[in-house]
């Protein structure tokens, strides 16, 4: 999507090979108007497939989820990283390691809010790893429920999580995927 | 708010008199429709205050804030509850208490994402004993910003928080305040 792309160009910091904020338009400061836009492509990319429940994780996707779900006039469910190591049966959950944090957190979707009649669109800031979109999956299967596809904003395509994501099957559609970046020559783009 | 009110009683669950869960609808599972109208309140509440900034706090104020700061045609900035002990210099940071969690902790906002041209409005999914919205001032406060009000879904008008707020010159909005409840006599709410 070019008008995120000269976005990611213009306001997005590449602090090194690996790392990108965004954190001024897409993570931390938000631009409504922006994440309005990319909510319209999830919608068009997705609009055939019947979903009938969106899916993210907290924190950051929570926005561009709610404006997608607004879009197919659904609900929205997300995700909570729980705090405690005993989990109550009265939810599914799954481990989400976090290679930026160094941990693994426990996430958690309440029983009463997925099950076997639901087709899943799960959106997320980023993918990287695939961490987060493994553990998502997980959870919906656990419900009995139908995965549809995921909806990423800003895909690091240099790190494995989209094609091993991909290479099982798995919709994935990213409307930015950085190719490859570094402080001094900036970002290329896959197309 | 009336559809707020009917709402809340149709799907909120009485755990105790002083738990309230609304998570079918307001904070795990979102209905976006809802939550666009409460956000379009926001919006005639605040429309003549000429605000430019909505800050909110993660995770589950987001969505309505996200709906909120698109009326407005402004950016939201979530503030993010910090890991680290450890606060860098490029934020600003307050103690945040939760007496649900028996917990305290360290939010921060960025410096980059609130200054002292900002007229904010801090929007909130719950008001209760007013911690998270005391650390959101503090916030703006520390930023030389304008705290302008705060929008609030669901206040627990027998808990201490909106009285002080308000007794401390705060102007609080909210859209359903909770006078009392019980499982057995079901929610009483203040107009």
């Amino acid at each position: 999507m070019e008008l995120l792309e000269k976005r990611i160009v213009k306001d997005g910091k590449v602090v090194d090979r690996d790392i990108l904020k965004v954190d001024s338009f897409l993570n931390h400061q938000i631009d409504v108007e922006l994440l309005s836009l990319l909510a319209e492509e999830f919608y068009n990319l997705y609009k055939e497939s019947n979903i009938n429940k969106v899916l993210t994780i907290e924190a950051s996707g929570i926005a561009v989820a709610a404006f997608t779900a607004k879009l197919f006039g659904v609900p929205l469910v997300f995700a909570k990283k729980s705090k405690s190591a005993n989990i109550s049966e009265n939810v599914y959950s799954a481990d989400v390691h976090s290679f930026t944090h160094g941990n693994t957190n426990k996430v958690i979707v309440s029983k009463e809010f997925l099950n076997s009649c639901d087709k899943v669109l799960v959106i997320d800031d980023f993918l990287a790893n695939g961490q987060a979109l493994i553990g998502l999956k997980e959870i919906v299967d656990k419900a009995g429920a139908e995965f549809i596809g995921a909806g990423i904003v800003v895909e690091k395509g240099f790190q494995p999580g989209g094609k091993m994501l991909r290479d099982n099957g798995m919709r994935i559609e990213s409307l930015a995927i950085v190719k490859s970046m570094d402080p001094e020559n900036g970002i290329v783009f896959e197309h």
